[in-house]
């Protein structure tokens, strides 16, 4: 029989299959191949194939958008959202409506077009996120913002359409829906109990140990006991920060080592899948919860969802995070 | 510049490309193949490849799992919950947690392994959707169960393992979490104004005329001024019934046409594309509410969702509704 779990922050169900488990053998997944680096706009030489650059790392004595960087951020050629405007918000009849603010930046992780993060030194790593804390920053300043998006997709059919690693960041007028739930939920229980429930779920897992991948002075990796996908993975600080720019220098280092890591064991256990991972951070200019706790979610893209996902808001994941963590574990680093 | 919707029943926002609508041809759409039939468990002449049939409309003098039927209901060979056992829920410390009990059935629509509900004869359709109001009404007599979701899969990367056409029901023992959120916000809106949301959304549509696919004397189909997917289409009886049990014979051969015609738009305008429909409609069992407007909601699945739909809830449409219904309008029927 299979098992139904509730996540205790935003009241999402999952069906587990507890009884016949998916190994990484039986999914089907396509190997990941770089395209041609020759017209790739995110390659040394053809910084000008990108709109002129925001921020940069780069080695002594380059230039602004030419190649010698280490990190190197872009605005997004084909944008969702448009930062020149005022914000423009009015109701249609019982709909609301907003003109397209936001910002939509690219963060070009490496100069390398078939390195992605797990292939990086340690110190490369921390740069990429050292730079996802600075645009963070940066943009906060501009009030018309209450949320900033740091997220990745790799390989297309976790929604890459250029191959070369990078992460994406948008900045939106809104606090999104996933976000308020997030934030809604966790506050409740900080009402309550005035205890954060991250913190409380750190407290579980490591109680528990069965879920838990990697653990180091500063962060706790694990497979949540509430996965909505199969292998997927959390990394949370062990410190109760509400946003992700709160990251001090130590923590850098520390999550880039475990992100390293966790990355790596994915890529080895499923054999390179698609993935996103995603920041999730607190709103900005005011609209913070001292309930929040920052934290990173990477999920493979491993199954589809279809109407069943789509009615209910359930999630049918088809290797529990306790099997998973097994082959995630016995990959040798 | 893009503009963003917003859902006034969940909170919902979407970021609609409205500068540079994507036309029919810019998906790339897989046509669709159905596999080869000898095998297939919902043919005629292979009822023995299916659990035993649970419920028919036959053609006289038929027997029980053998050929003869129309429409056809078996239990799901693998099941994602099981009918059998008592509900046992219970804490994991802050999680909860319950064995998988529930209903998973499957309605097989017709005996012909290459016809969709659009090929169909309208009194063919009818008895398809008399089914599932059969169906629902005699799990609605399982005190364990809260909610019946009856939803169809179209197309692999709609999430069809099996071509031949079918829907899927599933009943739950809780309401799942995208059902309570439209339950709560229909309510909230209900208590407010006394008036029923969904109603005053098929008034403003048909006030507005821009976004009406098709009329009949009991039902509108449209494309939501807040789409989540490009050429979604939303089915909605004009009567203010909470739960699709209500349906009518009228209302029953009305929606029969209606589907069949909205449909075959769909699959002319878009060269066959994967889909998924559900059924949106109230709990059971004590937990419906008078806010509450029973709907269909059918998604052509043209785009893929990544970190960014992950992050935030927010979807990327890239065909406004008011330009799909263009294209689905000027399909011959």
């Amino acid at each position: 029989m299979s098992e139904l779990r509730r996540d205790p922050i935003v009241g999402r169900w999952v069906i587990v299959n507890v009884e016949d488990p998916k190994a990484p053998k039986d999914f089907h997944i396509e190997p990941h191949h770089y395209d041609d680096a020759t017209n790739c706009p995110f390659c040394y030489g053809n910084e000008h194939m990108t709109p002129p650059e925001i921020q940069a790392f780069r080695h002594e004595k380059t230039h602004v958008n030419k190649q010698g960087w280490q990190v190197r951020v872009v605005p997004n050629k084909f944008p969702a959202l448009q930062i020149e405007g005022e914000l423009d918000r009015h109701g249609l009849g019982i709909f609301d409506m907003s003109n397209g603010i936001g910002a939509h930046e690219v963060i070009i992780e490496t100069p390398y077009h078939t390195k992605d993060i797990s292939d990086l030194e340690q110190n490369e790593i921390e740069k990429i996120l050292e730079m996802y804390s600075l645009r963070s920053k940066d943009l906060e300043k501009d009030k018309r913002f209450k949320y900033i998006l740091l997220f990745k997709n790799f390989g297309s059919s976790a929604g890459a359409t250029i191959d070369h690693n990078h992460t994406q960041l948008i900045a939106l007028p809104m606090i999104p829906k996933n976000v308020l739930e997030e934030l809604n939920g966790s506050n409740e229980y900080f009402e309550y109990r005035d205890r954060c429930i991250f913190c409380d779920i750190i407290h579980q897992e490591l109680e528990e140990k069965e879920r838990v991948l990697e653990q180091s002075k500063n962060f706790i990796a694990f497979c949540p006991y509430v996965s909505r996908s199969p292998f997927e993975i959390w990394i949370m600080p062990r410190a109760h920060k509400l946003s992700y720019c709160d990251i001090s220098k130590e923590e850098l280092s520390d999550l880039a080592k475990m992100l390293k890591d966790v990355l790596r064991r994915m890529k080895t256990a499923l054999n390179d899948p698609p993935y996103n991972f995603i920041i999730h951070t607190s709103p900005i200019n005011g609209e913070d919860r001292p309930g929040y706790h920052w934290h990173i979610e990477i999920m493979p893209r491993l199954s589809r969802l279809a109407g069943f996902e789509w009615g209910t808001g359930f999630y049918v994941v088809s290797t529990p995070p306790e099997v998973a963590i097994k082959y995630l574990k016995e990959i040798k680093l």
